[in-house]
């Protein structure tokens, strides 16, 4: 008998879940048909890639589909553009869908991947009086979104920007300022509390300075409110508290909201940030399965529930998701919180690599925590290209674990926290990471690493050697 | 009483050494006389940052002293330049000492660190009738060095030297070739087997592509073996099998060598690479240490004896020395022998990572072995500034082990080696590394990053899914 496997969105969580699945069942001679829906017109595309798109750096919104719906078709998967999931009936196996001509449909499923990704958070203010986004405001979430910006920005709607607003100071937020800057907009950047929340404050002060540097203006411990609308009922303003800032299109940065409604009201639990709940192996009811941004994931270290809509768990999820509903048994090993960004644009060039909890978030769950600012040098110091890299080493104080780092530098820090990553994957102290060998030559490094100096310190600091090394 | 502490060599390892034994003492109440003898006039300087002063990047020779004698001494240690160690005697607890001056002398101690380093690799070919170097022909290892080579290029000799031929591909050959081919000089690189002989010859021979697109002249799998000199005795020509090719300078990239002779001589140990054998203490006999470029490493994982005459280790083992023969009880943790460099001229912008041991080296000691070379991006590949990277990986088929790495690639590909560094570092499997949580954004890395990619495949071809993912 041939299984009927359903997966519901055709972006990196879902194709990697059809893609695995068909590869497993070739490999152990199970037949499995797989049927992907998908609402849009689009398939795996770099949704990170946006940003860019906007600057400059990439030629055309098809440079950033990474797998066309022709070659996932090649590869024997019934992909099927234009079909929204709208229902899902667990006892009866069926989803019901409406197709983009407005047509429905029922599709019956032996199996089923809920991949339906996240949105972007749209506050009241931004839409107008018919429900609609006020003309001018909008997200950076998809690949028309990234359309309607470029014809925005290069002048289409009659008027060429001069003025940019964006709301949120996070990752969105930061590329979308470097865009605007780049484009020659004269750019402010609103944040409720400090620029980079994924970051303690005072590593997000860092990047803000660095902003401020480039020519953003930058208000931070403040939120948008309201917008006013010229004649046209266009954009005009932006209300924030006291602050009026002229504007003539505003980003909307204010973070992803996972899709996972069908599926909440199909009776599967959704956790306190609104995503799916699915185990370690990515299932969340017999024969349901759910990877990627729709689905709140879980920490390698602790436990705890976090959401982190980012692409790469997306496609390691859906790998798990499909590696198991044919007959594997494999374990999405949890989330760090690893992430890089950058800004780059009015002179500045700085670099953010974050991982594990904040100090906050790692004040939840555990009493004794040391953590440590060391501020070294990107390359040694003599070298032109050497520029100041701060780095914050969160510990464990009993264990001398480390559990998280936060990196604000120049040109070539931001990487640097995958070697921290790999270090917290592994469970390794701050001694462990002073003792190892990483590599070192004048252009690359200081003699010790910047995320070696920084551990070093913090062991020093833990062994009552205030004085460091 | 004060114990009197005699540190033979005044650059990294002695000056770690030196400084954890007085922090040491600082804390636990210990009274050490620590005194430093220094052959030359230098102290703690960068010989890795030589060649980018001959290029260019550097301004002067002092910018690469990281701590002078002033501020060695300010921190309470009795340092003597101009002071050379000629002879060890254990047992009467004794070194004879030649100053600068033509003084002869004696110093007592209670312990002893031979901290001597090492010295380059001088062919027969590169000595004159009198047995002093050629003249035009140098090293590039000491300051000494640097200013010699600085003055040669600049014309010091009366002349403009516009040929230059560097003999050995490693590290310093690389390096070197850069500064000439930035230099304007006409450069040929002699390497006896492939260009970077610390890769497998595959991946060396990657490099020498990149070389031979920059404009380097680059035999390989030939050796130097005579020079020409023209009227004034200075070399005109170099010699290697039936090539000969001009030059009016030759640099010397052909290793060190552990300047281990006075401890060999006072009837300490040495291995097969010639360096001194210290335990994971550093210690050497009763109240002797060892530290740095003079001693013999141990691999972190198997113990092997290595020779890897690198700043890092150096420094750490000094410390370590440091801080035992004070009363502490610390233990260096071995080399995975983790390197990076880079080839920047001509166009052409090469970097160069390596971790663990070579396909050559792991055979010798692992049975059962898998490697695979993957080439993916060093961004996301719609990025401006994208370029290609290839990464080799070599894991035990049986443990699924990593045990090394090698990269190739772009800029920011070298860094990268830090992450397999950490992980073989603790042990990892290349399923480990396939599932880690890297970071990602489109300006820095794939979605997933390069290094996990080839884990990844490396994991798909132990599954025998040679498909990859």
């Amino acid at each position: 008998v041939t299984e009927r496997v359903l997966v519901l969105g055709a972006d990196g969580a879902g194709m990697s879940a059809a893609h695995q699945a068909l590869r497993v069942a070739a490999r152990t001679g199970r037949r499995l048909e797989v049927v992907v829906l998908e609402r849009s017109g689009h398939t795996s595309y770099s949704a990170c890639g946006l940003p860019y798109w906007l600057a400059g750096d990439v030629a055309s919104g098809d440079a950033l589909v990474a797998r066309t719906a022709a070659e996932h078709r090649e590869r024997g998967i019934d992909l099927r553009l234009g079909a929204e999931a709208v229902g899902i009936d667990l006892d009866r196996r069926r989803v019901s869908v409406r197709y983009v001509d407005g047509a429905a449909g029922d599709e019956p499923f032996d199996q089923l991947v809920v991949a339906t990704g996240s949105r972007a958070a749209v506050p009241p203010w931004a839409l107008a009086a018919d429900g609609r986004p006020v003309p001018g405001v909008r997200a950076l979430r998809t690949l028309d979104d990234g359309a309607a910006w470029l014809a925005t920005l290069e002048g289409a709607a009659g008027r060429q920007p001069r003025t940019g607003v964006v709301a949120g100071g996070g990752y969105i937020g930061l590329e979308t300022a470097e865009a605007f800057l780049r484009r020659g907009l004269d750019t402010t950047l609103v944040t409720r509390g400090e620029v980079m929340g994924s970051l303690d404050p005072d590593m997000g002060a860092r990047v803000r300075q660095e902003l401020v540097k480039a020519g953003v203006t930058v208000l931070h411990g403040s939120e948008v409110d309201g917008v006013d609308v010229g004649a046209g009922g266009a954009v005009a303003a932006v209300l924030a508290g006291a602050h009026r800032i002229p504007a003539d299109v505003v980003a909307l940065g204010l973070g992803a909201v996972p899709n996972s409604g069908i599926a909440a009201e199909a009776g599967l639990a959704v956790g306190s940030f609104g995503g799916l709940l699915p185990d370690a192996r990515q299932q969340v009811a017999d024969g349901v399965w759910a990877a990627g941004d729709c689905c709140e994931s879980t920490e390698r270290h602790g436990g705890r529930r976090v959401y982190v809509p980012l692409g790469t768990h997306a496609n390691k999820q859906g790998r798990v998701a499909g590696e198991n509903l044919a007959g594997g048994d494999v374990r999405f090993a949890g989330v760090l919180g690893t992430a890089i960004t950058g800004f780059a644009a009015g002179g500045v060039h700085v670099e953010i690599g974050r991982t594990g909890p904040t100090l906050a978030q790692a004040a939840e769950v555990a009493a004794d925590l040391v953590s440590l600012v060391t501020e070294s040098s990107t390359s040694a110091g003599y070298m032109p290209q050497s520029s100041p890299i701060a780095v914050k080493v969160l510990a464990d104080r009993r264990s001398r674990r480390l559990i998280g780092m936060q990196i604000v530098g120049g040109p070539g820090s931001g990487k640097r926290i995958d070697t921290a990553a790999a270090a917290i994957w592994g469970g390794m102290t701050v001694d462990d990471v002073a003792a190892m060998d990483l590599s070192y030559a004048p252009p690359f490094s200081p003699v010790f690493d910047p995320v070696q100096i920084a551990c070093r310190r913090t062991a020093d600091l833990l062994d009552g050697d205030s004085a460091g090394r």
